[in-house]
């Protein structure tokens, strides 16, 4: 892993991808005219001239940071992405690749073969090897487990064995561990030995003989007490922990809420198993909450900007398709009140507004709540209260805002019971999107799903169909 | 600010809250016999036992880390929320009004005094007074700005200056300095001698006599050299440096991208006069996607929980009225073909399915485009490759799904012109959704506006419209 100390010139704007798109543009140019013919393709200065600008593009991405690589290949269309990644040094293909998105990453990975994935993933750690696992060939995993001596070996099994989301796929294994007997001074001149420290490490983790954690030694202590005293006086001896199996949004909380830098992990027998960064934290919290905005539009998964066309509508359809069937519902409860409509067609035109606004109005009490659940603020107690709560807020709204609705009805077609029905549809329609945004992601949490997902679409399904069926059948009982 | 180290028994589940909802209700019931006069009011043994329960309670919280009491404090009503912040030892209160939400926090503001508030923010940073500012009475601040030496003084004026969002608002001024012609081993004097080294202290920075940043010593480095070098040859000459009034955004992906702890910020004329450190980040990073999680369903700011009805409503209002409008004009767009769907009342049944699927393909584009804009991806080379990515991907999808709502219609029907009217106008709003949901976030970005803002209602609005005139349109041309 590369130190954040060794990046010289950190341009964190725009302008490094700015650069090579130009630079890929100039290629592109000359490449063309080669290709039409309308250059000598022999002509010496001309291959000159394309060389250099691609020698140019090289030494450009040498100085960036893998991360910086990563953003720019992500910003790339396939073809200039695939030509940037052939110049990038065959020794930075493993970073680069963690840090690409798992989409991108596809793609990469796609264009190289066994020999190169092995060459690129060899340099990594046990932990960082585990995250790419699941895009590699089978092949190349067989050959990185037997390269392997036989700890690290041991690690990668264990990484691979924990399960996206927990806390065991946050880990890693780039720990020092320390005895509580010896003094600050023997950690101190041990530290300077072994002459390496890894980043993000804010503390030692003090073990036993039978490597159970009994404690942990922040490096503030260590470079703040008297070299004279012993690990033990003066580290932490109840530190907050991690269990491997946990889910990692519960150690995201942790970080967050208790402002870590690094947290130690254990297993059931309270043995020290590995530790958790706070820049795993970050790029989990980044993920989860891009996955959220994702899978709310309704993508299946995360998705490459610059995907085909099929790939895209793969991640799309499903989507789509579950819309479809709820609009074919809602299609099929006004087709119930065709003959209502045929006798005062204004309806048509008004119902569409009516279940626009239960949506709206349910997707903020679904969004309120999904938040609250999320956060672990519902309990028994108080669950009534906000049920209550939402209620009040519909009813107000529906009162205002039907008012509002009732009287548009009533001036555009001049029909007072028109107006009144108007009014009571958006009432009830509104309550309605209460009541059932509030259940929806009870029940679904109550059931053990994630109330995040699907949700919206359910509400605004029964928000639809609802809307239609209350303002279409008071049409038919106050209005025929 | 607490140290992580000294919390003993962090219990991060919900665990904490439902025993002390447990205890309130405990309190509750017995104040409720009380209040109702079913018990004799100055029974001693029955008002001792009440006193215990707050007793309990008080000793509970005490023990709880300042993150913890606030979102405990959070999770309760109104009522409950006041009594346990009374509960609260006041030394406390700075701490966790820093930790609670916005909303939140200004209740709890709302039951203070002067004095308590007072009391409270003084035993805070500079820079976590500045986070409070917003919500503190004109006088207290005024008391605590005299209380300040003159150098806080000028700190917390800084600080305030800085507009949220900005690098200026993440900072804190808890750093350690140090001159490059010492030794590692004065270094290390110096700080034990000083006892004291700030929370997310990975680096200390050096200074030269102006105040100018000249480069970073990391704590790993200081470890790990020989004491007898100097700070010049260890230290890092050209760290990754933040500007005060640089977008927090900026430095977010600065620190998740250089996996960074802390990093200095500096001023025009490279004078250091902070840092930011990764908590901050982290919390940033958070209220960041939770506020357009609330946004995007149309809340105006983070709501309370336990809000009253009348705040919700005001808090909601503004997008149900932006709604409104927009499906009067969708309204008023079937309005103009009341004539056709009186001659052929099917297509009000089938008008909301084009209108929906355009409104989820579209939304679906317009996040893919928001996304690549809020990553820095999108750049004049190509745009143009994006838009017909998307209106390759509506092309196919419009096909697909417009054949199968085409068979649907004709086989409920039995009209096939009214089937192919269907098909064609999937197609059409399909692409209408594409190219919107490509421009629309596009021209917002080119016009300096946030594109994430309002551009989900724009491309709703648009495909209900438009997807109600071109299935209309459609009918009236072909089908009459």
């Amino acid at each position: 892993m590369a130190e954040a100390e060794e990046i010289k010139h950190p341009e964190r704007d725009t302008q490094n991808l700015h650069q090579i798109v130009d630079m890929l543009q100039r290629y592109r140019l000359i490449e063309n005219l080669v290709h039409k013919q309308e250059m000598p393709r022999h002509d010496l200065v001309e291959s000159l001239v394309h060389k250099q600008n691609l020698v140019a593009l090289q030494k450009k991405l040498d100085e960036l940071h893998p991360a910086d690589v990563a953003y720019i290949l992500e910003s790339l269309p396939l073809n200039d992405r695939l030509l940037v990644w052939d110049l990038v040094k065959a020794e930075r293909d493993g970073e680069i690749l963690l840090e690409v998105s798992d989409a991108v990453r596809e793609t990469l990975i796609a264009s190289m073969d066994s020999e190169e994935l092995f060459a690129a993933a060899e340099n990594l750690d046990t932990d960082e090897i585990a995250d790419l696992a699941p895009d590699l060939p089978h092949d190349v995993m067989q050959d990185l487990l037997q390269s392997l001596d036989a700890q690290n070996r041991a690690q990668l099994q264990s990484a691979l064995g924990y399960p996206e989301g927990t806390v065991g796929a946050l880990m890693d294994f780039d720990m020092v561990t320390i005895r509580e007997d010896i003094s600050l001074e023997v950690v101190l001149r041990y530290l300077r030995r072994v002459g390496e420290l890894p980043d993000q490490t804010d503390k030692l983790f003090v073990i036993d003989r039978d490597k159970k954690l009994i404690g942990v030694l922040p490096l503030k202590r260590l470079l703040l007490h008297d070299p004279d005293v012993s690990v033990a006086a003066v580290m932490v001896d109840d530190p907050i922990t991690l269990h491997a199996d946990e889910e990692a949004d519960q150690a995201a909380q942790a970080f967050e809420r208790y402002d870590l830098v690094s947290a130690p992990v254990i297993d059931k027998d309270e043995q020290l198993i590995g530790r958790v960064t706070v820049d795993a934290v970050v790029d989990f919290i980044r993920e989860e909450s891009d996955s959220d905005m994702l899978s709310m539009a309704g993508f299946r998964e995360e998705e490459d900007l610059f995907a085909t066309v099929w790939k895209s509508v793969q991640n799309r359809w499903a989507w789509l398709a579950i819309n479809l069937v709820t609009a074919f519902i809602a299609s099929r409860v006004i087709g119930l009140f065709e003959g209502t409509i045929q006798q005062l067609v204004a309806l048509a035109a008004l119902m569409p507004i009516i279940a626009g606004i239960g949506g709206n109005s349910g997707n903020q009490t679904i969004t309120m709540i999904v938040r609250a659940l999320a956060f672990g603020q519902i309990h028994p107690g108080n669950a009534r209260k906000l049920l209550l709560k939402e209620v009040g807020v519909s009813l107000l709204n529906g009162v205002v805002w039907g008012a509002v609705v009732g009287v548009f009805a009533y001036i555009l077609y001049n029909n007072i019971a028109l107006g009144f029905v108007m009014t009571g549809a958006m009432i009830l329609n509104l309550l309605l999107a209460a009541v059932m945004g509030v259940m929806i992601p009870l029940l679904m949490h109550k059931m053990g799903r994630d109330p995040a997902v699907g949700s919206s679409v359910l509400i605004t399904a029964i928000t639809d169909s609802g809307g239609f069926f209350i303002f279409l059948g008071l049409a038919t009982l106050f209005l025929l």
